[in-house]
């Protein structure tokens, strides 16, 4: 009998943050696609679009006007998801039939006046800024609620409505699904090792290397073990950090320059304005102990083989398990073999 | 203090199937969309399309003809996600990184020779023999595998790269994930009241009527209390059934009913071919005692508010938890408004 090969041969893969397997099937990347095409974004925007709510002394949908910030700016989502003076619902009798009210608040972030520039676009000054923003917003929204979700939806395929480059954050009244998940899955970790579970995963990635696509002084990008979307990839500090509020200025700056060579490598890899969901995941804000929570960032980006071809998470995906079509260290060795210069930029 | 009210306010629903919340947002249901647009297809396709790998006597991608069938057909998927004879892995050693090797067969099964009838649109008898083959693959393959999955990609939303009526039947030497938590759920519930979870549960619904769609002599379905995607339905039995192998010829042809009025509402909530995955849950093959399974198919629609505006999981949705933006009961308030008799059909 043939011995067993990742690069060829049908496996799972377990995923340590939310104790659930992914289904890898490497050869299944010959498939032909004759499917659904994803709309490539037009090659150059204007830095000021007058239809654009989001720029500078534009009128938003509701007829609120924006200022002209030069920096980035907050306001509150207009059609927020959750709203924060929700009553009180009642007790739950029915075990099947159970409800509970929600509280929060979402606002919007624009990193930049500049209508045309994508993330990996702004100069690393403006990506400090744009982090700075999210501390503050962690800072003051985790006084009143034990979750804040940062994150930010790019390209028309992951649902963004705007070109303009913006993000999002969501507080919540309740733990999401997905952190109380970490939550449990890193708690559990660290009572059997005495260390968090992703500051071993990172010192182990950094030893191997097959899986890397950033490093950085302090940080570093990997396509996980686990990996999910063909090239979804994990953003991890090199130090033990609980939460993005308590990083250093120099892991900061330094953040900055991570967060930018990951996304030029992106936008690089079919030369487009990649599309993904990205967000932040930390120790949530309650008075629980949290030297089991390591701070990171999931970027989950839908395309496949191409700047309009991408992966679907569909039929066996949404009923049975997740599936890939590629090795992690077949995307890493990709996303590695770009310039983590965006293709965009004048060379100086 | 208002009081609380679901229809104007969020909330989160607990779904007993899987452990997890699912965050109502009624309000958002009148946020403009201006982000992307998904593709109508065509309104009339012909019976037989000469470049289709699915259609009778046509050539398939790999060189092989299709027989001239004239009832469903299956063969195996040219490019399966799992092979039946894929080498064992070793065991792992670290658990940060865990592997296993995974086997299995995907066959597909083109629904009916007509290139250009969906389910709603075949005649009861044909939409049972469909039922039928899904019996038969089920029983041949549950011979060997633990898990057998009966699924339907349907629209170019859902991944399909082909409108010709056809689904598929992955077979897993595993337990995937989600099989792993329905069963872990439903057991616990059993433990606990000696009666399966969603038999249970369809008793209630039948009370209720609020969140019913369809109900014929032996089935009902439903937009269930936890629905995640806008009209999400769950399709149950009436009796306690554990697996699609063991309804009676009388529940089977019920079955073909239930399919055609559900699916019929959906092409008719919009005046378009509706997209879905869908698929079939009852009790693994195992050795195992199956008394708290109950059979289910779970259909799961991305439209949120036409033919071509769809609702996007990404963001907070992908790293936090899952949002609606109506009530179940909203959703199956529309798709009982609409007629069970599908658009197309002309009156007899
Ligand atoms: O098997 P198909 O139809 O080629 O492919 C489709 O269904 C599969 C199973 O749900 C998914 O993994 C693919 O992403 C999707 O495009
Ligand atoms: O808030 P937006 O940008 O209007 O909407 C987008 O992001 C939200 C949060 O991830 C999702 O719920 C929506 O489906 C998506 O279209």
């Amino acid at each position: 009998m043939q011995t067993f090969d990742p690069l060829d041969h049908p496996h799972r893969r377990f995923n340590p943050l939310t104790g659930e397997w992914v289904l890898v099937s490497p050869h299944r990347a010959k498939r032909p696609w004759q499917g659904a095409e994803e709309t490539v974004s037009p090659q150059q925007l204007p830095q000021h679009d007058p239809e654009c709510y989001l720029c500078p002394g534009n009128t938003r949908i509701n007829g609120e006007l924006n200022p002209n910030y030069d920096a980035p700016f907050v306001f509150t989502n207009d059609f927020s998801a959750l709203l924060p003076d929700t009553p009180s619902s009642e007790e739950c009798e029915d075990e099947l039939f159970q409800l509970e009210s929600a509280r929060g608040i979402s606002r919007v972030i624009c990193f930049s006046p500049d209508h045309s520039k994508t993330l990996p676009e702004l100069p690393l000054s403006a990506i400090s800024q744009v982090i700075q923003v999210w501390q503050a917003q962690l800072t003051e929204l985790g006084n009143t609620y034990p979750w804040v979700q940062v994150f930010e939806n790019k390209g028309a395929a992951m649902g963004c409505s705007n070109p303009h480059p913006h993000g999002q954050v969501w507080a919540n009244s309740f733990i999401p699904n997905q952190i109380a998940t970490e939550d449990r899955q890193q708690r559990d970790y660290y009572q059997r090792h005495q260390r968090p579970l992703l500051w071993d995963y990172a010192q182990k990635e950094l030893q191997q290397k097959e899986r890397l696509v950033v490093e950085t002084e302090h940080w570093i990008a990997v396509v996980p073990w686990w990996a999910v979307w063909p090239f979804e990839t994990l953003l991890l500090p090199k130090a033990k950090v609980a939460r993005l509020t308590e990083i250093s200025t120099a892991q900061r700056d330094d953040l900055a320059l991570a967060l930018k060579q990951l996304t030029s490598r992106y936008d690089n890899l079919f030369q487009c304005s990649f599309p993904y969901s990205m967000g932040w995941h930390g120790a949530p804000f309650t008075d629980e102990e949290s030297t089991h929570w390591q701070l990171h960032a999931h970027f989950y980006p839908p395309l496949l083989r191409s700047a309009t071809v991408r992966k679907f998470m569909v039929g066996y995906e949404m009923l049975a398990e997740v599936q890939r079509d590629l090795t992690p260290e077949q995307a890493a060795e990709r996303l590695r073999s770009v310039s983590d210069r965006h293709f965009r930029e004048t060379p100086q």
